[in-house]
C-alpha cells in the first residue's frame, strides 16, 4: 500500500492542494478550489452595514468547502484509498484572524452575529486597523525595546494586535463573544483535530510573540485597551508548538467529511509565505524566497538573529526548525498588474492581445519584455498598496513619473513591473546594507513560473542568479512536506525525519536558473539609483502622500 | 446694400470662416473647410527624406484651396453679393513660418525644392529646432538683456530665430533661395494684395521683435550662423503694421478667386491665440484669456510693461493696440485628455460610455464632475508635453501621484483636468505675484465651449468668476473686427473706429458666467497647495524628470 502525504494550500481567492507519494517523490494529484464568496468587500453575505473601503473579510464556511472539494477530488484524480492517507498539512495567508467560540466555531456562523462585520474572519489585506496600528506603534516605541529588536520597529495594520484591537473598540461585545482569536493558519488545523496548537513562527511574525518571551505583558495590553489586558492568556490562549510539528489526528467526523480515515495526521500549520523554503526544500542559513503572487513575500533564512530597522519581523523557527526566519514584503505585485488591465489599459490593447491569441496580461508581456532598462522613460513607485518593507506606511501610495503624450500603455505597463522589481532590490540592498549576505535567491508564486521575462529582470535588476523551481503548487508542496515531518514525529518511520529528508525525498531539484545579464543589470544600475531617489523622496523626506490621503477623506467625509 | 466683413481663421488642421453684416452685427454665414494635406508629418506628399518625429510641415496651397471653399461657401450660403464685401481679416497659427520667393511663392511650390523638407513651411509645433533654441537662448541669455526683459528669459523651439536657424544650418543652401521668411499670418494677407505688412505684435511674441528697438542686432544674428548676419534687413524685411492696419486691396486674380471684387480691404493678420481677445471683444487692461484647446495659451492684454520671470513674451499692441499683450501658456491641454482616452481608458470606459450614447471624454466628464476638489485622491502634474509657463522647460514630463488599487479611471482622468487647472492657476498666480491685478477672465476655444463642469472648475480652483462667451468661432469673428477696424482707417466710415466700436457693434455680449462656488473653492485651497508644492519639487528643486529622459535617450541609443 501507497503512503500518501497531502498539502493544502489557503491562498486569497482560492484552496490548492497536492497528493505525494511518500516513498517515490511523485506527485500522484493535485486540485484547486475557487471560495464560494472569495474576498468579502463593500457588503457582507446576508447583509448588515456597508463595509469601509479597506475592509476585507472571508467566510469560514468556503475554506472548509474549498478543503473538502479539493480534498475529495485529489483522492478521485488519483485512485488514493482512504487509508492510504497518512498525513495532512496546510498552510494560510497571514495574518488572517478567525474570532471563534471554545469548540471552534466562528462567530459569524451564529445568527446572531451574522450581520456583524466585526464576527467574520479579518482577511491578511485587511486594513481597517491602521489607527489602531498606529496607536501600538507609538506605545512600542515609547515603552518598548522588542518592537526595534524583533519587529522591525514598526506595527502593520495587517497583524494580529492591530486587528483584535479594532474589534474591542469598535465592536466590545464581540470581543467579549469571542473565547479567542485563531489565525487561520492554526484554525484549520485545530477543526480537524479538535486542538489548537499554534504556530511559533507565524505569532513570531504577527502576534508580537518572542521565544521564551511569549506575548507582550498585560500592563501593555491593558493600554491598548482594558479590555485587551488578559489578551495573552484568554484570546490569544493555546499551546503553541512549531513547524514539522503533529497536531494530532483527524476527527473522525472531518475524516468522514473529507472521505480520509481518522488516523491521518495533522501538522502544525504555516503561513503561505513561510512555507514555501520548505516547497523548495531550502534549508540552508542565507536563503531568500521572493514569493511572487498578487503580493511579494521575502522570506529570508539566516543562522543569527540579526535585528535592523526595515524588517516586517525575525521570528525562530520562521520558516524551518532552527532557522531564524526573516520577513519583509511588498503589499501589491501580481494585484497592480491585475489592476493596470482593469483600470488603465486601453482598448488597443485588449483587442490586440485577443488578436495575437493572448491575455492582455501576455500580450503586455511580449511587447514589454522587448524594451530595455529605462527605455519608457518612465519611473514608477510600486506603492499601490502601500510599503510593507522597507518603510512600513500603508499611506504610501502609487506613482508614475515621467509621462509624455507619446507614452505608450506598454511603456506604463513596464514601468509599474519595472518598480515593483526595483522595489524588490530594495528591500535586498537593505539586508546587504546591514551586513547579511545573501547567497541564494529562489522565485516562486505565480508569476515566478508565468512570466520568465519578469525573472530575468529580476536577475538583472539584483545582478544576482535568481532561481525558479520547475515544480508549481510550491506552498502546497512544502505543507506537504510538513505533513511527512510530522508523520514521521507521531512515529511513523516512513515519515521524514526532518526538513533536509523531506527536501531530498519529496521535492523535485529541477529548477530554472536565471543567470544575470552583464549589458542589461548595467544599463539597469542609474535606473535604479534613480527608483532609490524617488523612494525616498516620498518614503523619507517629505510627507506629500499621506496628505494627500487626508484631502481625499476630508473631501469624503463632506459628502 | 449691406456691407460684409469676412473673418478667416487658419487652425492647425482647418479655416474656419464668418461673415458678419456691418449694420447689423448679424453672423449671415459661416463654413469650414479642412487642409488637403492636415499636417505633414513622417514624409513629404511627393516624396524625399522621411521626416524626423519632431517635425511637422504643411502646405501653403492647402491654405489657399481652404480659403477659397471657406469664402465661396459662405457668400452662396449668406446670399452674399460679391461687391457686398467690404473687408476681410485672418488670424493665422503661430509662429508657423514660410519660406518665400520675393514673389510671393513658397519655396516648396517650387519644383527644385519639393522633396526638401526645409523647403516646406513648419509648422507651429514643430520641435526640429530644440538644439538651436537652447543654443539660441544660451547666448542670449550670456549677451543680451532683451531676452529676459521681455521673452520671460527663455526661447521656444517653436520661435521664428530657431526655425530659420535650423534652415541655415541644415539647409544652407535653401536658406540662400529663400528671399523671406514669413510668418503665414502675413504670409496669406501678402498673397491676397501683393504686399507685405507684418504684424508688430506676433513679431514680438516669435521674432524677437521689440518696438523701438526692432529686431536683435548683426553681431548677434551672426554669432548664430554666419548666414544669418543680416537676417533682419533681408529675410524678415517689409513693412511692419499693427493689428487693425490695413495692408491694402485685394489684387484682382485673387478677388476672382474668392469671388468677391478687387475693392476688398485686407487687414493685418494676427495669431489666432491674440485674435481672441478682438473676438470676445475685450479691449480693457487687466483682461485675461483663457484660449483652451489642444493647448492653453494664457493672453494678457495690460496698459504697462512690466517684465517678470515665467512668461513667454511681452510684445506691444499684442492682442489690441494701444496695449501689450502678454502670453503664456501650458503646451497641452486638450492633448492630454486625448491622449488619456487613447493610451489609459480602459475597455470598461469605453463601454460604459457607448451604452450611455457618449463619447468616452463626454462619459468620463459626466462621472468626474460627481467627484469633489480632492477626492480622487491623485495629484497629477499636467507636463505631458513639457512646461511652457512658468517654467519654459521641455524636459519636464507629466506625473500622476497617489495611484492605489481602488483607483479608477474616472479618478485618474479627474486628476488630469484638475491638474491642467492647477497649472493654469499657477500661471495666473504668477501675474498676480508679480504685482499685476487681473479683473477679467475669459474663457474660450474648444473646451470651455464643450466642457461646463472644466469652466465651472476654473472658476473654483481661480476662485474668481471665468466668462464664456456663448457665440463660437471666436478667432474668425476676431479676425472679422480686425477687417472693420482696417476698413474704417482705409477711408469707409461704416467701418468701425478702433476694437472699442468693433465689440460693441460685431461681438455678441451673451456669455455664461461662471461664479466660483465657495464650499469647492474652499475645499480646493489645500489641494492646490499641494499641486504648487509638487510643482516645485519636480519643476525646481530637483532633476529627476530630465534624468529620467537622459536614461530613455541613453536605451534607445543602445538599440
Amino acid at each position: 500500500m501507497r503512503k500518501i502525504v497531502l498539502g493544502f494550500d489557503f491562498g486569497t481567492l482560492s484552496c490548492r492542494g497536492v497528493a505525494v507519494d511518500l516513498q517515490s517523490g511523485v506527485r500522484v494529484a493535485q486540485s484547486q478550489c475557487d471560495y464560494a464568496h472569495g474576498v468579502i468587500a463593500g457588503c457582507l453575505p446576508d447583509g448588515g452595514p456597508d463595509l469601509p473601503d479597506s475592509w476585507f473579510l472571508q467566510d469560514p464556511d468556503d475554506w472548509m468547502n474549498s478543503l473538502t472539494a479539493v480534498c475529495r477530488d485529489m483522492l478521485t484524480q488519483g485512485g488514493i484509498m482512504p487509508e492510504e492517507v497518512t498525513a495532512l498539512g496546510i498552510d494560510f495567508t497571514s495574518c488572517t484572524l478567525v474570532p471563534i467560540k471554545a469548540d471552534g466555531t466562528p462567530l459569524c456562523t451564529l445568527e446572531a452575529y451574522r450581520r456583524r462585520p466585526h464576527a467574520w474572519p479579518k482577511l491578511w489585506k485587511h486594513h481597517g486597523a491602521q489607527k489602531q496600528a498606529d496607536r501600538i506603534e507609538a506605545l512600542a516605541r515609547e515603552e518598548t525595546d522588542w518592537l526595534s529588536s524583533h519587529f522591525g520597529n514598526s506595527v502593520s495594520s495587517e497583524w494580529a494586535y492591530p486587528k483584535m484591537m479594532q474589534v474591542a473598540e469598535e465592536a466590545p461585545d464581540i470581543y467579549e463573544a469571542a473565547d479567542y482569536f485563531i489565525e487561520a493558519v492554526d484554525y484549520i488545523p485545530m477543526v480537524l483535530t479538535g486542538r489548537i496548537l499554534r504556530n511559533n513562527g507565524v505569532l513570531g511574525v504577527n502576534a508580537f510573540y518572542i521565544e521564551g518571551r511569549g506575548y507582550p505583558d498585560e500592563t501593555f495590553a491593558a493600554k491598548l485597551n482594558p479590555l485587551m489586558r488578559h489578551v495573552a492568556e484568554d484570546k490569544l490562549a493555546g499551546e503553541i508548538g512549531r513547524v514539522g510539528d503533529a497536531v494530532g489526528c483527524v476527527r473522525p467526523e472531518m475524516a468522514v467529511r473529507l472521505g480520509i480515515t481518522d488516523k491521518v495526521v495533522v501538522s502544525v500549520g504555516n503561513s503561505d509565505g513561510a512555507v514555501a523554503g520548505c516547497g523548495v526544500g531550502a534549508n540552508e542559513s542565507g536563503t531568500m524566497m521572493l514569493v511572487m503572487g498578487t503580493s511579494t513575500c521575502h522570506q529570508f533564512m539566516y543562522r543569527d538573529f540579526h535585528s535592523f530597522d526595515g524588517l516586517c519581523s525575525i521570528a525562530a523557527d520562521g520558516m524551518v526548525p532552527g532557522l531564524y526566519g526573516y520577513e519583509s514584503g511588498q503589499s501589491a505585485t501580481g494585484d497592480i498588474f491585475a489592476w493596470y488591465v482593469d483600470s488603465m489599459a486601453p482598448e488597443s490593447v485588449t483587442k490586440a492581445a485577443a488578436e495575437a491569441g493572448l491575455s492582455p496580461l501576455e500580450y503586455l508581456g511580449r511587447e514589454a519584455e522587448k524594451l530595455l532598462p529605462g527605455e519608457c522613460g518612465l519611473m514608477g513607485l510600486d506603492w499601490l498598496n502601500g510599503n510593507r518593507s522597507i518603510l512600513s506606511n500603508y499611506d504610501l501610495s502609487g506613482c508614475l513619473l515621467g509621462l509624455t503624450l507619446n507614452t505608450s500603455p506598454v511603456e506604463i505597463y513596464r514601468a509599474l513591473v519595472e518598480a515593483n522589481i526595483y522595489g524588490s532590490r530594495r528591500i535586498l540592498d537593505n539586508y546587504e546594507e546591514n551586513g547579511i549576505t545573501i547567497s541564494t535567491i529562489f522565485g516562486v508564486g505565480g508569476i515566478a513560473v508565468k512570466c520568465p521575462w519578469i525573472m530575468q529582470m529580476c536577475a538583472d535588476v539584483f545582478n544576482k542568479p535568481v532561481r525558479v523551481p520547475l515544480h508549481d503548487n510550491v506552498p502546497a508542496l512544502g505543507s506537504a512536506a510538513t505533513a511527512a515531518v510530522a508523520l514521521f514525529k507521531s512515529g511513523d518511520e516512513d515519515g521524514c525525519d526532518g526538513f533536509g529528508e523531506a527536501a531530498s525525498r519529496l521535492i523535485p531539484g529541477e529548477a530554472v536558473v536565471y543567470e544575470p545579464d552583464p549589458f542589461k543589470a548595467a544599463l539597469y544600475r542609474p535606473v535604479y539609483e534613480l527608483y532609490r531617489t524617488l523612494h525616498d523622496l516620498f518614503g523619507v523626506e517629505n510627507s506629500l502622500m499621506k496628505e494627500l490621503r487626508a484631502l481625499k477623506h476630508n473631501a469624503v467625509s463632506m459628502k
